[in-house]
């Protein structure tokens, strides 16, 4: 079972039942906690789901257990760099049309939009597909996080293909990928999304009821939206933000300080990069780095490894709590980092191997958010 | 009306009827000849070839006089660097595979297989591809000659879409292109197929038999197998091939000389550079520079350009005959240049537009295979 919806914070949240405008702020202002500094830009996600539920009226929300085990589920996200994407805004109906292509192709017939990720924006695309197709969203997501590759999902430690999946450009051109791995996926996909101009909608993951019911986190969405409100009622209350993430995530509060010096180069479609924070208060005269990768991957306090991926490292504005993607972390800010555990699937031998920290080059055994270390197996 | 198939000469060509193991000799002989040092390597797809009417008997071919207007054809092609294909042999079923994916796609029962282009590789693949499926191939190509992108073709001047394209690679992963034009048809196989590994088979250019008669070159396999006839024939009645080769193509011989020089570099995909070829003979004290990229595209004598694409600037062994792919040219080899005609709808403003040197970064305009300068419209 995860820890996100088994807190006894967690327990509390109210479950969604529909998505409309006011829903969509704390659900994308969420997702961006959630996404640990990837995913995409939040406020991209915002204004097109926003156009979306204005032109087609909010969007139902189903919970996984009243999912049909015959369901018939299309995961819809965009893929590319979060820089493209803000400079050129996709179309409101480039995810819809993806999602065509792909069931049109299967000669399938799709009963629910899913979520494959929680990201700034992949959270809140599957809303544009769902209006724009008249379907029901599930309460859900693929990883309970984001992060960056197609093949970085629980569904693929299930065994679940994410491949045929649909391409779409905003220009008309589109493909439809098969692949023997999900890994293979990731890569024509990406291949496809450069050349396609860095911003694409995508449709992956066709699964029945069954298999998602299997391999999603259950209840994300309205985590998201929780998180989003829980922000802002600490603010309102002149409570501590930050400490009201921490708490509804079960995570810990590991460092604060102030952005001293940032190193990014974007490589291959990612933004990587590393990011020296210099403590203030009780972390004074202490140093943190952040190692990134579109996500928060990596944290070190005074050399330690405290916490990496497939757990959860959450950059914080200090003060307000706002959440800061990898691509807005600026010299000067004065940040927190927070890190949670992530869903306890991505912590079995196979999670390490498909999105553990040797998966992304760091030379360390995987380290859970409160600094334990997972031995290698 | 195509000079390759008003000459004096290639009106006395016996069409084929089919192809077996004896015609694929000759046809990859010639086909390379026409391919003009592109096209990949005739050996690889001599091969594939022969292994498939070994196994699947002869491929019956069809003239394009006598393919019925409502026929649903299909060409077959791989796509790649010609130097992989030789290293990493595609599977005979990987053609087959394309060819499926596409039809299936569009839930079409394709009637016929047709020929892109005439060079080594792709004039043979769609053999194959027509031996697997037990389908008829059609005696033509979509250029007369050969060209490095998807989009050169002449149904491209006839506004005819090469999307929905399929490409599979031998590994089993595929994917099925839509685009809004065919140079973005180009562009996104082209990212694919690097990923794939850079040898990869390809269905594209899914016509009618209507538009197959309006827009492709009729007879080219026919040609292709007499140009490799011809040479051979020559060689044994020790008869000059060059010449015979030049006559069949209604061509010239340019020049003759020896390889002093050869510079390449493989950018995004394509072998790109320049060969220096001094003068022997009648040429002594003259130089001759090529310039290539994947296939010759302009040729100078003594710094005068004599003929650039779309025209065709072959170039032989001087003394078998034997044509050299731009790939094959080693310092040191004794050579002699053919120039010849293209089919004359490639010298329209959208041809040379398409295809002509200043789309390949050539500041000329076309020249003919006589020398004759086609001035800017």
């Amino acid at each position: 079972m995860s820890p996100l919806t088994t807190s006894p914070t967690v327990k509390e949240i109210r479950p969604l039942t529909r998505i409309d405008g006011p829903e969509i702020q704390d659900l994308a202002r969420g997702a961006a906690i959630l996404g640990t500094g990837g995913g995409g830009d939040p406020y991209v996600g915002r204004l097109l789901a926003e156009a979306a539920v204005r032109e087609r009226g909010p969007v139902g929300i189903v919970q996984v257990a009243d999912v049909p085990d015959d369901a018939v589920v299309v995961s819809a996200a965009m893929m590319g760099a979060p820089t493209v994407m803000v400079e050129k805004l996709p179309t409101g109906t480039q995810f819809a049309q993806a999602v065509r292509n792909l069931t049109d192709r299967l000669g399938i017939v799709p009963t629910h939009i899913a979520c494959i990720e929680a990201g700034g924006v992949n959270s809140t695309t599957p809303i544009v597909a769902a209006a724009e197709l008249g379907l029901p969203l599930i309460d859900a997501d693929g990883m309970g996080r984001a992060f960056p590759e197609v093949q970085m999902v629980l569904p693929t430690l299930y065994g679940h293909a994410a491949a045929p999946m649909a391409v779409a450009d905003e220009k008309g051109n589109s493909l439809v990928l098969d692949t023997i791995d999900n890994r293979w996926a990731e890569r024509l996909a990406r291949t496809a999304t450069v050349e396609m101009g860095c911003s694409v909608s995508t449709a992956q993951y066709v699964l029945t009821g069954a298999q998602l019911k299997q391999s999603y986190v259950p209840g994300t969405l309205s985590l998201c939206v929780e998180l989003g409100r829980t922000l802002l009622r600490a603010r309102a209350g002149n409570a501590d933000p930050v400490a009201a993430v921490a708490e509804v995530l079960s995570g810990r509060i590991l460092f604060e300080g102030k952005v001293t010096d940032v190193e990014r180069r974007t490589q291959t479609g990612f933004a990587r990069g590393t990011a020296r924070v210099s403590g203030v208060g009780a972390d004074q005269d202490r140093t943190a780095m952040l190692r990134f990768q579109n996500e928060h991957l990596l944290v070190e306090v005074e050399g330690r490894i405290e916490t990496t991926a497939p757990d959860l490292i959450i950059v914080l504005e200090a003060d307000t709590g706002e959440p800061i993607t990898t691509e807005g972390l600026r010299y000067g800010a004065r940040v927190r980092i927070v890190t949670a555990p992530a869903d306890p699937r991505w912590h079995s031998a196979a999670a390490h191997d498909l999105a553990g920290p040797a998966y992304f080059g760091y030379d360390t055994d995987p380290v859970l958010f409160d600094g334990v270390v997972v031995s290698g197996s």
